[in-house]
């Protein structure tokens, strides 16, 4: 379901990354990167999800709830995801240039970050990173 | 005025922190922590200012503004200034626990990381502290 909101991204013209939010074995909600389209800097696929859940849930946590989504991170979703207090954390490929889970800043792996989810890399790691891929040789 | 906002929110029962964009010296926008009003774990201060800065200009990024905040933004707002490509940001109390400019993830410092704004920390400094010890005080 995250790749299908990827690939929905990609066909508005964003870059293909989609997230979903589960709780308790049900989809919650779900997010594609809408940064153009919103004017928003902050429209990653995973804050848009995040927020989607919350208003539903009517709460600024998401305790038991789970992200899934197809890129690795930034540092601005990690630490949204921290605020959230998201149980666990799948996500498909991984980003070594715009990443900060793994990569970079490594957002999670600080001591002073105050949650840090489960987390499990590369769930459908190939589908993720070949939509990334397609998408950027096409404007390159 | 970005201490203004972080009073503002005070009153509303937020953390106080208040966060103002300007640009070629003009103010576009402000923002104070909105998290438990909007039930939303990303609307920080900062956020909510460079999300209206955004809708106000009908564009994703920020290249020629400046951001004020009373605290030193977490990550999420370090990554999230980042993607704005924010010129300058200037903020009040450094935060040991929370932050994630001079410490904590330390956003900005990574290699990886793809806009590094100008920085100035300090700025009101004691104004922004006492708001947020005064605000705990009250609570704990």
């Amino acid at each position: 379901m995250a790749l299908d909101c990827a690939r929905q991204a990609a066909e508005a013209g964003e870059v293909p990354i989609g997230a979903v939010i589960t709780r308790q074995g049900d989809v919650i909600a779900q997010g594609e990167n809408r940064n153009r389209r919103d004017n928003d800097p902050t429209a990653h696929a995973e804050i848009v999800a995040m927020r989607a859940a919350c208003a539903l849930l009517g709460q600024d946590r998401l305790t038991d709830c789970d992200l899934w989504v197809t890129l690795e991170p930034c540092p601005m979703c990690a630490g949204a995801i921290a605020h959230a207090r998201i149980a666990r954390l799948y996500y498909g490929a991984a980003d070594p240039k715009g990443g900060g889970v793994e990569h970079g800043a490594r957002v999670f792996a600080h001591p002073q970050c105050h949650h840090r989810p489960e987390i499990f890399p590369g769930i459908g790691e190939e589908s993720s990173a070949r939509l990334l891929r397609d998408f950027f040789a096409i404007r390159r």
